[in-house]
């Protein structure tokens, strides 16, 4: 089954059998099969994951006794105690599902049989009618197994039985094109029959939704794999009958019908994993209604709810969205597993529009807050990826609560997907990296190479490798070269600078007009024809929209896709009593020798102190940034990303006293 | 009626007829006509209650349609549109309660006839068994008659039928010992009757307590007043079940039973209200759960929920109790009617435990927090009272909803009251401002004269003008000359500081130990004694509890009951961009003719600026301070309690991340 040329992976797959089922969005994915990356940045990400992310999953699966919870279900003993949480299966599901990602670009016969040895036990642990959750199973009567004396009855709340579901088919599916191997197909297959028969609008069924989103992707991909509907129709219940169940709260989008919502509300990663099931579902069904609530839910989140570093969920408390312009940056929550969802979000979105302004979001949340989840060498994650730190912070190798690292574990390997997409006879470069790519054009093979030192440097060489036929290549002016922090008005660049970009195709100059922000090159293409794309790369001043109070009287600095922090090895002075100069110029120093090779920003700042007298000086000092994805490699310490510039806005106080006093409550 | 030794009018008071009710406190208050004011301090505010406060409030209540609401009670209508507040009907009570107690001290015929029309109206608005509520009575029909299709079903969330009943009663019967007429109580009476019969733990009567407190505390004035013991049952039953009826929610303090409550939530007001209530409950029938429950409520709130100004209630949503340490500064709401609250509730665990502790807080809550509601020349008032200011906030004359003016008209004028204390042949010393009191020590009376430029000064004497006989003269040493900014670890002192006191009794120092906060001097006292009381009045400085994220730092600054802050019209530098040297040197510069005279702290600091060139530098410059109870009252601009002073804390990060961490939560 491996196959180059599989489309859209992650979407639409091919059917059990041999009928080709429709993702049904307009654009096509490229698969990340399709794509080999030789590129030094994501190189290097992709051989850590490899490398040291799977393994380590699965060696934590192992030590922390999640294996044993599928052993302990298939003999199941009043005796058991039921420990951990609701959902440590799903941590076995993520890493069989990025070890199935790494094997179709890497085969690994040895990988491939503990895998199979995995999914024995997974396939004991399953109940005869496809039920399959462990910390029930094991023992019914516990009275801590999580989902109560009867199935399903926690399942709104703590039981995550239908995440279990999700992420099970999620992992089967992969696991399935990866090997062509029903093992685990089968299995996810008998538990999603038991769940579409016991749950839905029927007489005899329970009208129930998931606690936590998953299943309504997950389904379509079972749905797209099989050709069975009844996974699509279920799908499209998990969604319908939200708000409309006993639950009715915020935090799990569950306050109104999903239709009807128009604000990113709750748990940031339930909500994210909603937004993209819905997608998948309208992409298929055509249903206007949810695509105009995700477009909606979509403004409010680049508009009102999203880090500079592309992270989302500003809350500790429910790991949940704030209230807009609540973006807190000691206390960001930016959950790892929220970056992903939000990648899965804009990049259904642009599959439904085609509007590079989600590939914005998308690059700078891949490139910020979602890598800086994961540790250089794989081996060490965050959970919440706050934007400054006191120095109590930093990566562990694993959590109680493992949701961040076995979705690093899938997530990583799947990113060369997110590279190219094509609709007819237009090829996206949505992203770039040095890499060669197979794709079918009017289903015609074209085969294209990148050469890039991107993100350092904004040159990038496109070469056609084979491919003579007529097809438009449809280059991403990222948001940054346009000079659009975000497509929102939530940051803007503070800086007088205007970055250019130049495309010089065969060598001779193109001036075409953007159109969503892609430049579209249009010709008969033949082999060796060569594009080079230049793209400034300033470094930049951002400021956020004044509501944003945390952020008044301050700026972040960014170059390219890479957004800067100062932290505590680069720096003499106390990184958190350091003020830029009104006007900072920076210069940029190559370091190829560290964290594996990055490009710092140099710049004159004033660092405040007390001379022996007591009195308050500032004293010249040189402030170094480094990437905010590399922080805390180098020992606990501090760190900031959005730096004090403007005086009397940073000591000022934020808007509160002149918002409560126009409530009118006070008014007479 | 008027008798200037009538003990304990706000707790306790004459029945009607001829029998003492006891209010059950081990302390007899000094009611507040018994000491006649001659301080130039507290004299000026009484003047512009008097003259100002209390003839705006009437005039508001004409004005904005308060009275004409009783009319319309009197004729009800279909076509009555029912508008404002469904508590406005209390604002003509609170002023006639504060007119009562001005009258009291300064009788005024005018006065009493136009409080006498008033009441003809408010009589004629009562329905024939009793029931007085206008927003319902003159239009039952209205579909936002706040009531409701029947009486009471909104009376625990909205239709504060309870709340009104609760200041009828306060009005009425400072009316009543006021005037000696009964045209307002026989109301009150009426109505109170009306609610024993409807509403208690009967078989036909309804279970319900109020959603907003005070009947409590008023029904056991009613009570002390008429000596029929169901309105002490009924104030009982108030409290008793909460949390035992349909509304359980933390806001409004029904989350659980409220001797079970521990930790001060919700709603300030309501909660000030209902832990005094308890108070009062307790003292008559020696409730010790409800004492055990309030002394814990009272500790979580010194030690976690009070700003150093003596405010409560941290938050504008719900107007409610933050979190522990939840104490931002600019959105501090620190409710005028909560600082009042605040202090009743301390009045009266001072009468149940007479420790001096309670008249630290309340003191500090009294100078600082209270009186900054209301402007000096009494006719603006602040509803929230932030501790900073970016310069758009100020006084107003009235509110839409105004709660805060009315309960300044008659809070101001029972201030009198809370000087002294007498408990057998102990006269307790509380206050200290200039003022003649004859008091009742052992059945024979005792005149006492003290004269003070306090809060300026630290220098007061008192004379023994009448009082042959041996007692105890017990004076309080306030907290912060026992270097204890208050009785908990909230907030200390940072310099290193030691005022020091004098007492010299007719020349002779005396040493005596403090007991619970106490200087004691036990003689057999003869007219013409003189007590020399000397406090050192330092300029101190504070710092809060580093758990206090909003202050860290940061320093306040005060001076004996006084705290201060740097307002606008007094600097040339920008208050908010303004640094303390490390080791500030304050000098006390008097300044009698400003802002009705006070004294002005001075330092050196550095304003934080810019050069030509952008480069941020220090310059020295002066920073003048005035206390916090007098800023805004030259026009909006700048205010700040908390001044900066530790740069690394300044501008280091709030704990959150280390808090966050050690939740468990991400732990493996």
């Amino acid at each position: 089954m491996k196959n180059v040329l599989t489309i859209a992976l992650l979407i639409s797959t091919n059917m059990v059998g041999n009928a080709q089922l429709n993702h049904g969005y307009p654009i096509d994915p490229v698969s990340f099969t399709s794509v080999t990356v030789t590129d030094s940045f994501w190189g290097q990400r992709l051989k850590a994951s490899r490398e040291v992310t799977i393994p380590l999953a699965f060696s934590k699966c192992e030590e922390t006794g999640r294996y044993e919870n599928f052993v302990k279900a298939a003999h199941p003993s009043d005796t058991y105690k039921v420990e951990g949480l609701s959902f440590d299966d799903t941590d076995v599901y993520k890493t069989i599902e990025g070890a199935s990602y790494s094997l179709q670009t890497y085969p690994d016969k040895k990988l491939q049989k503990y895998i199979d040895s995995v999914l024995v036990i997974v396939a004991a642990a399953q109940e005869p009618d496809g039920y399959l959750y462990t910390a029930r199973t094991m023992n019914p009567k516990h009275p801590h197994n999580w989902a109560g004396k009867e199935r399903w009855v926690a399942v709104e709340n703590l039981s995550h039985e239908f995440y279990n579901l999700g992420h099970m088919i999620e992992g089967a599916v992969a696991h399935y094109q990866a090997t062509g191997k029903r093992n685990f197909l089968d299995i996810a297959i008998k538990y999603a029959d038991c769940v579409c028969r016991e749950i839905g609008d029927g007489a005899q069924q329970k009208k129930l939704v998931p606690g936590h989103q998953i299943a309504e992707m997950a389904l379509v991909k079972l749905y797209l794999v099989t050709g069975d509907k009844k996974y699509l129709d279920q799908a499209k219940f998990f969604l319908d009958a939200r708000g409309y169940t006993s639950r009715k709260d915020a935090y799990s989008q569950a306050h109104k019908p999903v239709v009807e919502q128009d604000e990113a509300v709750g748990h940031a990663v339930r909500a994210a994993y909603m937004y993209s099931g819905m997608a998948d579902v309208a992409a298929i069904t055509g249903d206007s209604s949810y695509i105009k609530a995700i477009d909606k839910i979509w403004d409010n989140i680049v508009s009102k709810k999203i880090y500079v570093t592309g992270g989302i969920g500003a809350r500790h408390a429910g790991e949940a969205f704030g209230n807009n312009y609540e973006l807190p940056n000691s206390s960001a929550y930016c959950e790892t597993c929220a970056a992903i969802g939000n990648v899965y979000m804009n990049y259904r979105l642009f599959l439904l529009h085609g509007d590079a302004k989600y590939f914005d979001v998308l690059e700078r949340t891949l490139y910020n807050g979602l890598i800086s989840g994961v540790s250089l060498d794989g081996g060490s994650f965050f959970y919440p990826n706050p934007l400054a730190s006191n120095g109590k912070y930093s990566r562990k190798p694993w959590f109680g609560c493992a949701c961040c690292p076995s979705n690093v574990s899938r997530f990583i390997p799947s990113l060369p997907g997110y590279v190219y997409a094509v609709k007819d006879n237009q090829v996206y470069v949505n992203l770039y990296l040095s890499n060669k790519a197979e794709l079918i054009v009017n289903k015609k093979k074209v085969v294209l190479e990148q050469e890039t030192g991107y993100p350092w440097n904004g040159d990038i060489r496109v070469k056609v490798a084979q491919g003579n036929q007529e097809f438009a290549l449809k280059l991403r002016i990222p948001g940054w070269v346009r000079n659009e922090v975000l497509p929102s008005g939530l940051y803007s660049y503070a800086d007088n600078q205007k970055p250019t970009y130049r495309i010089i195709v065969n060598g001779q100059e193109t001036a075409n007009t953007l159109n969503n922000g892609y430049l579209s090159i249009e010709r008969k293409w033949k082999k060796g024809d060569v594009v080079k794309i230049h793209f400034d790369m300033l470094p930049r001043i951002v400021k956020a929209n004044e509501k944003v109070v945390d952020d008044k009287g301050r700026v972040s600095v960014e170059r390219g896709p890479i957004v800067y922090c100062a932290e505590w090895p680069d720096n003499k002075c106390n990184v958190h009593t350091v003020l830029l100069n009104q006007h900072p110029q920076f210069k940029v120093v190559e370091k190829p020798e560290l964290l594996y090779g990055i490009s710092q920003l140099k710049t004159d700042a004033q660092a405040l102190s007390y001379d022996k007298n007591g009195k308050l000086i500032t004293k010249d000092t040189e402030l170094t940034l480094i990437p905010y994805y590399a922080w805390a490699h180098r020992g606990e310490g501090d760190m900031k990303v959005w730096l004090p510039i403007d005086v009397s806005a940073a000591s000022a106080l934020p808007q509160e006293v002149q918002k409560w006093e126009d409530n009118g409550f006070f008014k007479n």
